[in-house]
């Protein structure tokens, strides 16, 4: 059978542009002589809804397209992923489900087992289990039908499993040859090869061909990153489509065959990517075609401006420069000049006026050398208040620049830098915002040479840079990677080589500054545990781990 | 048996707090003579800890909380929430678990079965559940030990129910003649009748004993009333806390009779003490003491004060007049009468100075007689920096003022008047917001009957009001609540009496909002559906009912 294996950038509720989409591919796919065409999961609704899943119209509309696709598409067996109905007096009201159809008939249904409830998946809040893990014969082959997380409560590979079930390992017990499980599979920086090594063995293991579809596209915070793929029955990809883009591959389970999409990349390659397909769709599904970002002269700025470019085209692009009494010559220049490098708009607005006025009122006796927390807010509220009235005036979006790391310590200013439509960069480590400059670079200098060699500084007092204030950035990620991203320990902390009243004090800044994270506008998610929406904390409590 | 409910607001992982407030009760429970003491859901730890359940050493530290009160309290019995671990190499990897205790000794523990995952709650994110619904003997009685959610699956209570087991049903068939629920059900308008009923309806229809007792104290957004109760085995009312506040009431099985604490309250008079209470707790548990507070002349920003003047004292509550050149004359009056009234500081910070700094560079062609949204903003701005200065300069919180009909449609500004710690009355439709300032001033007029009375308006353009953009509240009001707390269809809207267009208009309003809703500070739960955590829905999305 040869099997056309479906990656799509769908829209979240826009049934119309997601039934046509599915459509045009399964033309395509009868073009390659294809016998199956595999979509993801939800690929009718788009993944994830989240609470629209709570409004009958939205369900029934996505029944409803459904319908249609079914009675569109002929010539061809059809894979697809749709929320169904739990008609059921009891358990939840919806399932996540799957079925096959070919020229008007359904020949299948299932329904997803594994419901992930962690980090940034609610699926238990919305569907009910389904409990069925049989195979059905199709065109010759013994089929298991799985949905994303079936697959994913391998004994040999999860040490510790959430799930009771395995419903792969039921499937292969029966007998299945072939296992195709339609995924909306987050991206995080070392997930394809975590995905990949694991398909391998599950494949290996039981014998059995896999074919994976997972969906491609920003939706708010999270990246998926398609990578769709297909192992023959010896655990070999044969098939493999590429990432952060719609793609359609062609896998052969009679010669174990199939297309080849994907070229190696690095991390920094793979993370710039997401974020560029991020930024485009958060943007472009919202509704707006320009940005504005202010550009500091730092690297954080001038990392969101690489990308804001290469998502939305330079022209679309307006970058303003809004420097105080404290701002350093150098970053006039090297502002300018990165302005210049990417062919943005650029514009300066000065923002002394403005605080002159605002200090009679609350710090009277206002020292210029020593301006303390209050007035360092002030200039960043201002530049703040710029920010939103170009995006008012212009109808653009405004991309906020703050990295993870100072999004963890609270260096920023809530209702200042911190405003915007989206926060490009603010799960990327500041170390990694580094990697990806030179990355940026690698080819010809983008970014000025200086912005990435300069002290960072937040220049809202006279001669700061943050490490007055932090310890080094090498040590202040790594700190905070293990507790946020693999919540380890104090002690652990301490056993990795770090000062203990310097892991303390990192601890504590994290939770204090949890407030301003949770009025953060999204940020896309591009680590394993990303502050917003995966990491839900409560703001009053008393918890210190000693 | 007597029993004694206690009801305590614990602070989420202040465990020396909490084990010392249960050690305390215990002992007055001891001293009314009590055989057993009963606490609510989660004691220990507080409820919800939510993302901190992740931490391994949170957990540890409940344990070793639970083991110091085990040992320290003698010569009564107490039953206790607390968190267990799961040892199971399968499964989520913890329980929300209750414990009975009795001289150092463990009696007896269960684990919740029902895990409520809806609206804010997240329980099958963190918690496996429990499959024993088995009772057991203590002091003559045959009691069946239930955890909140347990209780809520009866079937002639919900048509459509959601969990598959009824624990309460089984007990009761195995022969319970006391049933104890311990809880941390949060208040909303109109949830104390419906519990009362249900326990009353579960008590009478099992011919058992009910003991129910509930977390008081708010926690973030969600406000818990207490307003424990406990039911004679013919589905009398035998005791009753107060609500919103601690307490501890007695109940004697023999006799079927207990305290009765509380009085008959008017929803208004609930509301508002739910809101006082959330307003103290969010903040004395965010280590705060001091509020300030924009006045505007409005009478949302009016019941804004009198809430932070009730919850923290006069003399902690700063507010500040912010006019500019459209603002009316008789604000400057009423907001210094309203400040005068409830004796809180007043200070006038005119922003007209800093209005005309920005307009050069944002509007230079403006026009005074005709502001457009992006100079709009710009005022709104301008005070939420003002607002902000004063509270880093006094180390005090920002309490915001936006009312729920207003940020259902985006009616206030982002990084404005949106600016805050807390959004005291953002769960307070309009219409409720006048209740409630009638309630205020039926003794005394503290809210100056003009600003009851004057049309609503954000005096950010000349003669503006709100009905230049909106319908009127009541029709507002009631199309909002219809779509959002009773997810009504525009049909069902329609046929409610409201014409469709008005019905799309304000459908639409409330989807291009959603981001503004995303970045606000949070508010105080008091509706059965509020906006902010326990309504997740995702920006980037294109459907819209028809």
């Amino acid at each position: 059978m040869k099997i056309a294996i479906v990656q799509l950038n769908t829209v979240i509720g826009y049934y119309k542009y997601n039934t046509n989409k599915i459509i045009e591919y399964a033309e395509k796919a009868k073009e390659m002589d294809c016998d199956l065409v595999v979509f993801s999961e939800m690929a009718i609704s788009g993944y994830p809804p989240r609470d629209l899943l709570e409004k009958r119209d939205f369900v029934d509309a996505n029944l409803a397209a459904l319908e249609k696709i079914v009675k569109n598409i002929k010539g061809i067996g059809v894979i697809c992923g749709y929320v169904d109905k739990n008609i059921s007096e009891i358990g939840n009201p919806l399932y996540n489900a799957a079925v096959l159809f070919e020229n008007g008939k359904i020949i299948h249904k299932d329904y997803k087992r594994l419901l992930p409830t962690y980090d940034i998946f609610d699926e238990s809040r919305y569907f009910e289990p389904g409990t069925d893990c049989s195979t059905f014969e199709y065109k010759g082959h013994k089929i298991g039908l799985t949905i994303c997380e079936d697959a994913w409560n391998d004994k040999e590979i999860f040490k510790k499993r959430i799930y009771h079930v395995d419903p792969v390992a039921k499937m292969a017990e029966e007998g299945a040859d072939l296992i195709i499980n339609i995924s909306a599979s987050p991206f995080y920086d070392g997930k394809r090869a975590f995905k990949t090594n694991m398909l391998h063995a599950i494949s290996k293991k039981y014998n059995v061909s896999f074919v994976y579809s997972n969906q491609v596209g920003g939706n708010d915070s999270i990246l998926f990153d398609g990578s769709s793929m297909a192992f023959n029955a010896s655990g070999k990809v044969a098939a493999e489509a590429s990432d952060f883009e719609e793609d359609i591959i062609c896998f052969d389970t009679k010669n174990g065959t199939g297309d080849i999409k994907s070229i190696p990349r690095t991390d920094a390659d793979a993370i710039y990517r997401a974020l560029v397909m991020g930024t485009r769709d958060y943007m472009t599904k919202c509704g707006f075609s320009k940005a504005v970002i202010g550009l500091s002269g730092g690297i954080d700025s001038a990392l969101t401006a690489c990308v804001a470019a290469d998502a939305l085209g330079s022209k679309n692009v307006f970058t303003v420069f809004m420097p105080s009494r404290y701002t350093s010559q150098n970053n006039f220049e090297d502002t300018r000049q990165l302005a210049e490098n990417l062919g943005v708009r650029y514009h300066t607005i000065p923002i002394d006026k403005m605080f002159k006025e605002y200090l009679p009122y609350i710090s009277p006796g206002f020292d210029e050398k020593n301006p303390g927390v209050t007035e360092q807010n002030i200039q960043a509220r201002i530049r703040g208040t710029i920010v939103m009235a170009i995006s008012n005036r212009d109808g653009s979006m405004v991309l906020s620049t703050g990295n993870k790391s100072e999004s963890a310590v609270g260096y920023c200013t809530l209702y200042g830098d911190m405003n915007g439509g989206l926060a490009v960069i603010s799960d990327v480590p500041k170390i990694r915002v580094y990697e990806l400059s030179r990355f940026i670079n690698e080819t010809e200098e983008i970014i000025p040479q200086r912005i990435i060699d300069k002290a960072p500084s937040a220049e809202l007092k006279p001669d700061q840079t943050d490490q007055d204030d932090l310890p080094s950035y090498d040590v202040l990620d790594a700190i905070l990677k293990g507790y946020i991203e693999d919540l380890k320990s104090v002690d652990e902390l301490v056993d990795m080589g770090y000062e203990k009243s310097v892991v303390m004090d990192i601890i504590k800044r994290v939770h204090r500054n949890e407030y301003k994270r949770q009025q953060a506008a999204p940020g896309l998610k591009v680590t394993s545990k990303a502050f917003g929406y995966g990491r839900r904390y409560p703001l009053a409590q008393k918890y210190m781990p000693e």
